[in-house]
């Protein structure tokens, strides 16, 4: 039963804006994309990615219908999920159960620079009084890892795990800059560039300046190109041999701070959190 | 090579203090445990919950060790995982990417409450001046899905995704007390209940006694039974046909704010949010 048919067509890349990873080519450790192994691995995988906010609970069905699969392959890997505790159901709905947050939590945990970063961010969002995030490329988009906000509530709510676009945000700027720029041209060559308010850049080579320009001063600056109303300011958080493991911001409203006052009031304390943070990474001072 | 030789050992269950989904037996649909679909999948998830604080990075003997696995088996594990972009590997190590979000994203933004649940929560955190957190029962463990942290950083660090042991915890008092009294006494039963401090209670008859009073008031107050000096009282959000959804609490210090206290000056106000919250989700009033 698990020898995948061909009826049983690979899920498509869901949520996937920022799906650039390795290309699945064979390798020559006899690891190939069209192996029943990986295959079933993908699919469980994008199974869960097809909940949502619009999609909490879905039939099999439905979820057939999302993932491209058959409905014999969807119901056998429900059965699965469900069979391991990942998802509940309830007649003929199915949901995802907390215990998927198991995984994300692997990541955090795998990883001490976020322990040792929220308290500076959470001195950091005290003192300039903004709500302050950590995010690391993934694809073409930034993750958010963590994040401290104020009771001013912004209109977008990014918790951990949500993603936005690199090339109009200032973390993603401050990330494409710590790469060498041919990788960071390739990212944005493959990014589709929108045009979300009437400052968005989406020319490539106009991007790649405003890349540049970030490598340059160490800092970037985004106003307004993500969503009206929206500014914010972004620095690299630098570990061992100078490599960039994150980027820090502080958002604001920009009818409230504009970018005149991110730069005289929040960019001195987000450079020092930045720098408070490289130092104890171990990293090289900038 | 996906015929999972007798080598091929399952995975033992991994971080798993509150490992009691669903037993895994053969059921009508066809869908066995030892299905090689099924295990594959679920060695795919024991191989990402290797990593850990302690083990941040992995080399492919390390990952065998902590999963049972063969040396081969791991092997085609971490390059199926790298191969969907889930891991990284720089030499001999193997690390988790932030592709791993996506999957918790999946379940949190599939869960409209806590896109309400958040402004709430830091009106709350906001007007006590103490942290704020909400979380769900899973196993025998609360695990934390929101957080809203004051400045006052608490000797311990709870992000989404992290767990506690029901048993010790005011949500988890809550959680349970909304249970059939049958099915909060299995899961106590099943946890091991260890004395964390002088207070702690670990007696199953005594806990189902401190699950009852929670249930007739509506509250749970634990002062110092996971640790010497965190207090935290919780309450239940509950959502429609009455059923809790989630439990809500306020923790502190013990030595800044005692038990009288905590009813005194932080209950009402967490009793007005859980209320609150209540209304919006559409549930019955208490």
């Amino acid at each position: 039963m698990v020898k995948t048919p061909f009826s049983d067509t690979p899920p498509p890349a869901q949520n996937a804006p920022g799906d650039t990873a390795a290309a699945p080519t064979a390798d020559a450790t006899g690891v190939r994309p069209g192996d029943s192994y990986v295959q079933s691995f993908a699919r469980g995988l994008s199974v869960i990615r097809t909940f949502s906010a619009e999609a909490p609970q879905q039939t099999l069905s439905e979820v057939a219908m999302r993932t491209g699969l058959t409905r014999a392959g969807a119901r056998r890997i429900l059965l699965t999920l469900q069979t391991l505790g990942y998802v509940s159901s309830e007649g003929k709905q199915f949901r995802l159960t907390p215990r998927i947050l198991d995984l994300g939590f692997a990541y955090l945990s795998s990883m001490p620079i976020w322990n040792l970063a929220e308290p500076a961010m959470e001195a950091l969002s005290a003192e300039v009084q903004e709500s302050t995030s950590a995010a690391v490329l993934e694809g073409t988009d930034v993750v958010y890892v963590l994040r401290v906000s104020t009771r001013k509530i912004m209109s977008i709510g990014l918790g951990t795990g949500s993603r936005l676009p690199a090339y109009c945000t200032s973390m993603g700027r401050v990330l494409l800059a710590a790469l060498p720029p041919e990788e960071a041209r390739a990212i944005l060559q493959a990014t589709p560039l929108q045009t979300h308010t009437g400052r968005t850049v989406t020319d490539v080579d106009a991007l790649m300046a405003e890349v540049a320009q970030t490598r340059a001063q160490g800092w970037s600056l985004v106003d307004q190109e993500l969503e009206e109303g929206l500014i914010s300011v972004a620095a690299p958080i630098i570990g061992r041999q100078g490599k960039t493991l994150a980027a820090i911001n502080v958002s604001g409203q920009a009818n409230r701070t504009d970018a005149a006052t991110m730069r005289a009031r929040i960019l001195p304390p987000l450079l020092r959190a930045a720098q408070t943070l490289t130092e104890r990474l171990g990293g090289l001072s900038r």
